[in-house]
């Protein structure tokens, strides 16, 4: 597979977590002016090399990854990630258990940011 | 719930992943001779109150517990959740994805490190 | 102990780091929208459970605390830790030593960050 | 050497990496206020004793420097010595490989952050 | 105070800490033969400039000093710093309230860490 | 340039850091024979995409690389890069200062810990 090729599959994998992303335009935030490059890069080998391999169902990698950004407390990357996980149809309950499961693996405060930064994303509008 | 009914329920929890363990007699290791009372504490809140809640699957607490310690590098303890995962009925596939995956969000010398960890628990003996 | 009593336990020891918000309602920011359960969880095993436990006193616990969090970067905890150890009696000057000394062992940007925050809580106001 | 030499000597390193902040008053930011001592601690240890040093180039100080606050996640500090960096002559695209680089070993959201980070120091004015 | 004296002051407090090392020949170990002047940048810093400073008693000094590096788990230097502290005369019960509460605050795993090391220093011989 | 072309040039790029490595058979350690294609996907994406990129010298990158290594904490994998580091012409008093310097970005327990695995590369044999 050419470059291109991991390209399209890294997107096709981005477009099912984020389809709104997807059909914008996309690349105008700073980091992404600033490093163009380094956004392919992750197109083509964490998505195209690495979440469209067999074995692990997508739903899983979602889930699993929801739950490393709030271990490693990387809450930007968290909120779309819980954005990814409700599109692939992961429940907002299910989402909440994993969060507050991460007090025992990382501490208390670490689930506390995990809860605070997923809150933006899942609590319902009023 | 008193606590040794949580006791009881987290020790239920812990004989799902651990068969072998519950049924030994447990409690002989150096740390558990100096703090006896923080092996039964884990018992009651992190298994008892946590693991033990609905609205996440058994199997999925221990997919996102596998990941987590491998994304924080707690390499003793991914060994025991790795045997836990086997005996919930996880692939050994899954978990070298999940391993891999790691090598995106922690970076490459953690999933390294989680796969050394994982090759004790997961290669199959000759 | 059930665990209703292991709340008011829990509750008790909260009360004495932060009195002011023991009388309030309590319960209204996002996080605890989400997943009010998390918080009893907290009360329960980490108050009532370890926090409430003999042979440290509550002023070492607290001091320890405050340590641990500007070494993990946890800048919103600590806040909340540097006014409950204020409110046991550490001193102002106490908890600055600490954060300093957070340099040798997390390195000086940690320091940093927790004098950022100690400032916040510990600056007289002017 | 005395500790007001150090201290002088870790000033001259600092104004090679900061000029204009040499120039200043300095000493007028919250954590200065309530920890004045800790930052000429850091002149007289970080940069009198270690920076000064011989048998590696400050410009080679600086770019490790840059690669180690990215890789643990200290944003504020990275802006600080991106500055400095550009100021000894490091090019910006040598400071943006840096941080893509940063995605091998400590994973792509650290990379991300300190790239949100760098764009904020290394992006033209436009 | 020029740099043999805060050696000789760093030098005073390590000796409160561990006697028996004070009075050996040191140096031996690899480390310190790669790089000796690492460690008399350790004295002079860390413990002629830092733990020599008033405000904080070194028996608080010690104790926040395990409590931090069980939280970063740093196993080596906690169990130099356990010798330390019971060297101070602080309890071997008191240093378990630590390392359990560490769980709270950096997760149960660095905590089980935690007193896996502290058991190497602890532990009553038979 | 597709995924066989830039596995040739991520093995190129392991070429010049480890020399002996890339004329052995390899692929015998535990990890590999259960992960086989994570390393295959790390010689792609690490080596073929990013360290082959332009702009920063192959000698900067491993500089940076074994600074990071040593402030995350990274033993084994920072071993390996600090042989590389060596084949690619840097002195080991240069790996020295940088190691020595990760004390005040990681802490002094971080770079007592990179020393202890430096002085196993890089002490020389007697």
């Amino acid at each position: 597979m050419d470059e291109d090729e991991l390209l399209a599959k890294g997107r096709e994998v981005q477009a099912q977590l984020w389809p709104q992303v997807a059909k914008g335009p996309g690349g105008a935030f700073p980091a992404a002016q600033l490093a163009p490059e380094f956004f392919s890069y992750v197109a083509k080998s964490a998505f195209g090399m690495l979440w469209s391999r067999p074995n692990l169902a997508i739903r899983d990698r979602s889930l699993v990854t929801c739950a490393q950004l709030a271990a490693l407390g990387q809450a930007e990357e968290l909120k779309a990630h819980l954005r990814g996980a409700l599109n692939l149809g992961i429940s907002k309950e299910e989402l909440v258990e994993v969060m507050m499961q991460t007090a025992i693996y990382a501490g208390v405060p670490a689930a506390n940011a995990a809860l605070r930064a997923a809150a933006e994303v899942l609590n319902p509008p009023e």
